[in-house]
């Protein structure tokens, strides 16, 4: 079959993980799990030839320097001028393939155990966006998360299902019955287009937007692996997630299930649950001394850390930074003054 | 009436509140309450030269210096070759003041919030000191406590008890039937004695004890206001609390109730009981920022410290060293790795 041409989006900071993850430093390019960063991680699943086609990254000038020392070979970055969210993103880089290429975009910060998996759903993935399905991994829920968006299947399709609808993060009153109805996944953000049945559908259902990058990308600079969009054409641009400007309008929206250990890493305790811990649950990197501890993760960059008697929080020692949180207030880390003020 | 001769005891390093009391600066010349150290604020209670004469204190080579740093006008220093716990160390001293001199033996690093209550009861034992009661101050129980021993009082004397018997660390059960028949004190190591009753007390009833230490002091060298007690003879000394060498076995026990506001400091949790807090319980210094946190105290030497959600913890960063403990757990910090190999 075709190549899949990996396009993974490197924008956000992820400030919940402060102080580790810091504006000078962000998430992507952090080993959270395991050696390899999660852009490495990213790019390593991807990187089997036989399925995959080299990949396009989509990022910002504050992370280039970045994205270019973990990058692998034939790698093309596209430099945006500035962050519009994902839409205007998967836009650019589905102008710089061919209109024939299928694209399977992927966030650069999420950490999937399941390799295999992940390689499965995205050939299903990549055989209805040949067929111009508008494709979304629908992840299967091991919880009733408040923290992630939802989509409600309709009848099956081959590989898939259509979508019914995509449902904003519910509360936990209606995460409960959804798991209990069945049918809803995760929203992870990882969708398979054709690059041209993308710009068509962007063009149908936000003309402006399409019109607003196909200028950018017109007017824009190619160096070397890197391409420059026009920063003014770019900067008239208006922002928004692919959620919202394609997805929800697009009357071939498809989802393909997909059980492959998935976490956003989001926090805190998203973390946590993502390494492996030991008979107590703990997880320590560094020189850590826990005492009566369960639940606890300690990760520090230097200073001794010694913790007795808790249970279920997470201490963070980064330079001159120490955070304590337990594991329900980690939602509240991006809140705090140091993640703010950076 | 007589001067009350201040005899204070510089020994402990404090280990179960490391990382902030440290060998190199334990617990008596750190300022855990307030602006002045816990020495400077033992001697700052006997300054008063209308009640107490010039400071005896007993002290090891290690802590000299900062002794001599903090010390007042006046004092004397007895400079002991190597720990031989209270008994010794109040010989030493009984043997460096005239034998009718009034001691007041207190340990360097407790914390008590009444003076006043402080040097009403020192009057008081003082009297009967005078008549060659060997005195205890009894701590008014607060709680049934099990990290101190307890005094059970006897029939009344002018000023306090006869003493029938201390009791050793009980356990809770114990305690609780302590407090709730009454007559029992927490033994807050404080103690007054006519220095020569205590040597001939001493001599009673640890006769070799007492021959060493007058030998230790008659082949010492005095040196300005410092005295070095004989090394080869003070380490032939067997070691032995004055409770054990003196207290349980003399015929002249008494004691003198105080309620004073006393603390030991013992650990952080006694640390953080003993200092004010804010509406939640909360007791920051340093650069903190708490969210959703009651009864945490925190305390950091540079670094800025997020907490969020925890209840009952402390937590404290010194030099190379985070420490975070339930108050529960606070017993086990003097046997942490760090706490035990510096």
């Amino acid at each position: 079959m075709t190549s899949i041409h990996p396009v993974i989006l490197c924008g956000g900071i992820g400030s919940r993980l402060w102080p580790r993850s810091r504006a000078a430093m962000p998430k992507p390019f952090l080993p959270l799990v395991g050696e390899r960063t999660l852009f490495e991680a990213t790019l390593d699943r991807c990187a089997d030839g036989a399925n995959f086609a080299a990949p396009v990254v989509v990022t910002g000038a504050q992370h280039l320097a970045h994205v270019e020392a973990q990058g692998s070979a034939g790698m093309q970055v596209i430099v945006e001028p500035m962050g519009k969210n994902t839409a205007p993103a998967i836009a650019l880089a589905a102008h710089r393939l061919p209109a024939d290429a299928i694209m399977l975009v992927c966030p650069s910060d999420h950490h999937i155990a399941n390799t295999p998996a992940f390689v499965a759903a995205a050939q299903a993935a990549a055989k209805l966006a040949a067929d111009d399905w508008m494709v979304s991994f629908g992840i299967e829920p091991k919880a009733p998360e408040t923290g992630f968006g939802y989509i409600k299947q309709a009848e099956p399709i081959p590989g898939g299902y259509r979508i019914e609808r995509f449902v904003e993060k519910p509360d936990l009153e209606r995460a409960r019955a959804f798991l209990a109805e069945g049918g809803y996944f995760w929203n992870g953000g990882i969708f398979a287009f054709r690059a041209g049945a993308f710009l068509a559908e962007l063009a149908r259902h936000r003309p402006d937007m399409a019109a607003q990058v196909a200028q950018a990308v017109e007017l824009g600079k190619a160096e070397g692996a890197r391409f420059h969009p026009d920063e003014q054409a770019f900067g008239a641009t208006a922002g928004d997630s692919v959620d919202y400007a394609v997805m929800e309008n697009t009357a071939r929206a498809a989802v393909v299930p997909v059980d492959m250990g998935w976490s956003d890493i989001g926090n805190w305790e998203a973390l946590r649950d993502a390494r492996a811990c030991d008979d107590c649950g703990n997880h320590a990197a560094g020189w850590v001394e826990l005492v009566d501890c369960s639940n606890v993760m300690v990760e520090t960059d230097g200073p001794r850390v010694s913790v007795i008697g808790l249970e279920n929080v997470v201490v963070v020692v980064d330079g001159d930074d120490v955070l304590i949180t337990t594991t329900a207030g980690a939602q509240k880390v991006g809140k705090l003054g140091g993640a703010v003020n950076q």
